[in-house]
């Protein structure tokens, strides 16, 4: 009998619990692992020994995790030095542990590797595996990963309802700013939100393509003139012609720089330079790990997720990742796959070219095509009357 | 047989169309009651006659109204002069109106008032019957009014929602901005966030109180040492000791004046003032609309409330408004009332004492009982876990 560990990185979704689900359920079902330590704070809760077993936990309590926020177990963006690595790998040593499971994003996968190669190091029998999670959707190789369809369906129904707003009082341009600084995946998501009844977002920016002011303006004034309202949806992470953000960075604490808001910045551009009211939405982390909006499609994947990496790890895999590939076919479907995780560390994926027009204010069909199994149930549809008289 | 006018005034709320819903389907009951004229685009859009027949309109896209957000017929935000009361007087005689609805907040019981005003003076034997609508909860005299429960319902779940994220990786002071510039009833409900376990909002900052900023930034401070991560809800027209707003104005639109966030400039202080870091959310009308969030207590109230209003009007009534009186005893229960309409015309309602604890930075029990019952359901119940080794 060995141990099993599991360890949560990076920032909170709304299905990483889902996915410790998935793990914890499997692994109970198999009598050759005794103990489930989940490292209580990611990471560096390792290195302090602070774990709990799950295999303590009732299942009333264990239920409720698949329609929990955030990480239950916590979460860590503990930034790691060689050495901690090997700490992490002598806890292991320690606590008989041979199951390793790291649910994160490609920072966490970077660290999946590196303790499978500290394990080595100190010729320990571990097998590491890495469980996908991104609100972003930025790992590779894989066609998506768990975490992205709740945030994209968070952006459709927002959007969705800001549009029926906006379309109910035609009286300003409004900017809603979305999550994911490099990658435009969340923001792209937004076009969902159309019903194909001339609402939804107007326009749709996204950071791998250079962001224009004088194009912007000239969209938004024209779309003014035709429709009152306007909605636009914005990437936090815009960048103009000379490469850097269009806004200013304004402080550094530490390692980090704080920028001013894309969102605002935008709605002032429309006030100031065109005369036209707008003001700006920005739900940042209300929409990093809602419940309320969360995909089923999503919570379904990221259950099999964990389910699969502990399989995995039981057939002597390690130094892999799982992932989904789509398959062919007019309904919907994806199977696990098994990545090697040195094609997935610290690999950033954005948007294709053929997911985005030409202007590079909008998305293509073949975008919304790809996107709209992920959010799970359509939208609810909504009514608009026009005069008749 | 007499024909009935309905108008959606002011910004949209979630059940605006659960009560226009309420007031077609009541009005098709009677047979005294021909055409039922909605104004598709609010008060203007009676002087440009711009009507659609509600009995023209489907049984199945009826049924799509309480589940729909913003206004399904339109509203507007039109500054109306003595010579458009005269207008709107006219096209009533015109389309041989008898029963006219005004649907708003503060400014439509406004309206209301006048319009009847006007018809009296052309001699015109027309009743108009005021629905309240608001998400501010800034109508007087009633004990709340439909679009509050859904506004109190969505920041109270999203910020459940943010606390959980924050708990889960503690690094940050997070600050939600609620919308409610003057009146704090809103900002107050995130207190419903709770769930009894240390979640929830840590601070919550009211318009009613004037916002010391040192006393800000001792509270963030203590509590940053004692927990980590921090959730503080504040109302966007936070005041300072000079009753000034906490951020300046930037600039002025015609008659807009527009203000910075107040949720970025209290992130950017803890940041500056404190170097700890800090972000802002700012859900803004994300939250004004949301059907996701919509609360049911709110959705059946509203619909009451444009049954009764047509009862009213039916009845011979005038000049009134529909109010609810909440009724003594454990289980929560209301029954509507008639307010007449100069008691709530441009009166607004702000939080009394006894809901604000003495520090001002936290509400009451006393008002987290009184608002409980307007968020519908309650709240999903979350799961976080604690190390045991």
């Amino acid at each position: 009998m060995k141990n099993m560990l599991i360890v949560h990185g990076g920032a909170p979704t709304a299905v990483i619990n889902a996915s410790l689900y998935g793990a914890v359920t499997e692994a109970k079902k198999h009598p050759e692992v005794d103990h489930i330590y989940a490292a209580i704070g990611g990471s560096g809760a390792v290195i302090r020994e602070q774990f709990l077993d799950m295999k303590t936990v009732d299942e009333g309590r264990l239920e409720l995790l698949p329609f929990t926020p955030a990480s239950a177990i916590g979460t860590s963006r503990d930034h790691l030095e060689p050495e901690d690595y090997e700490a992490i790998a002598r806890v292991i040593e320690k606590y008989d542990i041979q199951y390793v499971f790291f649910n994160g994003g490609n920072g966490s996968m970077d660290a999946c590797g590196k303790v499978y190669a500290a394990c080595k190091a100190l010729g320990l029998d571990v097998r590491v595996v890495g469980i996908p999670k991104t609100i972003d959707n930025d790992i590779a190789v894989t066609d998506h990963a768990p975490g992205f369809g709740s945030a994209a369906r968070y952006i459709a129904a927002t959007v969705s309802e800001v549009s029926q707003d906006v379309r109910a009082l035609p009286i300003h341009v409004c900017i809603v700013e979305a999550m994911g600084r490099n990658a435009g995946w969340i923001t792209a998501a937004s076009a969902l939100a159309r019903s194909g009844d001339g609402d939804g977002p107007d326009l749709i920016y996204l950071p791998e393509r250079t962001f224009v002011e004088e194009e912007f303006l000239a969209d938004v004034k024209a779309l003014v003139e035709k429709k009152g309202g306007v909605v636009v949806v914005a990437s936090e992470g815009l960048t103009g012609p000379d490469g850097k953000p269009i806004v200013e960075p304004i402080f550094q604490v530490g390692r980090a720089t704080y920028y001013g808001d894309v969102g605002a910045h935008l709605a002032n551009l429309v006030i100031k330079k065109l005369g036209i009211k707008a003001r700006s939405e920005k739900p940042g982390i209300c929409g990093r790990a809602s419940i309320a909006f969360q995909s089923s499609v999503d919570r379904e994947e990221a259950v099999l997720a964990g389910r699969e990496a502990v399989k995995a790890a039981l057939e002597g895999q390690t130094g892999v990742m799982i992932g989904f590939e789509r398959l062919p076919g007019a309904e919907y479907a994806v199977r696990p796959i098994r990545i090697p995780i040195e094609q997935v560390m610290l690999t950033e994926r954005t948007m294709p070219d053929e997911y985005i027009n030409e202007r590079g204010n909008d998305v293509t069909d073949a975008f919304v095509e790809w996107c709209r199994p992920l959010i799970g149930e359509p939208l609810r549809p909504f009514v608009t009357f026009k005069n008749d008289l």
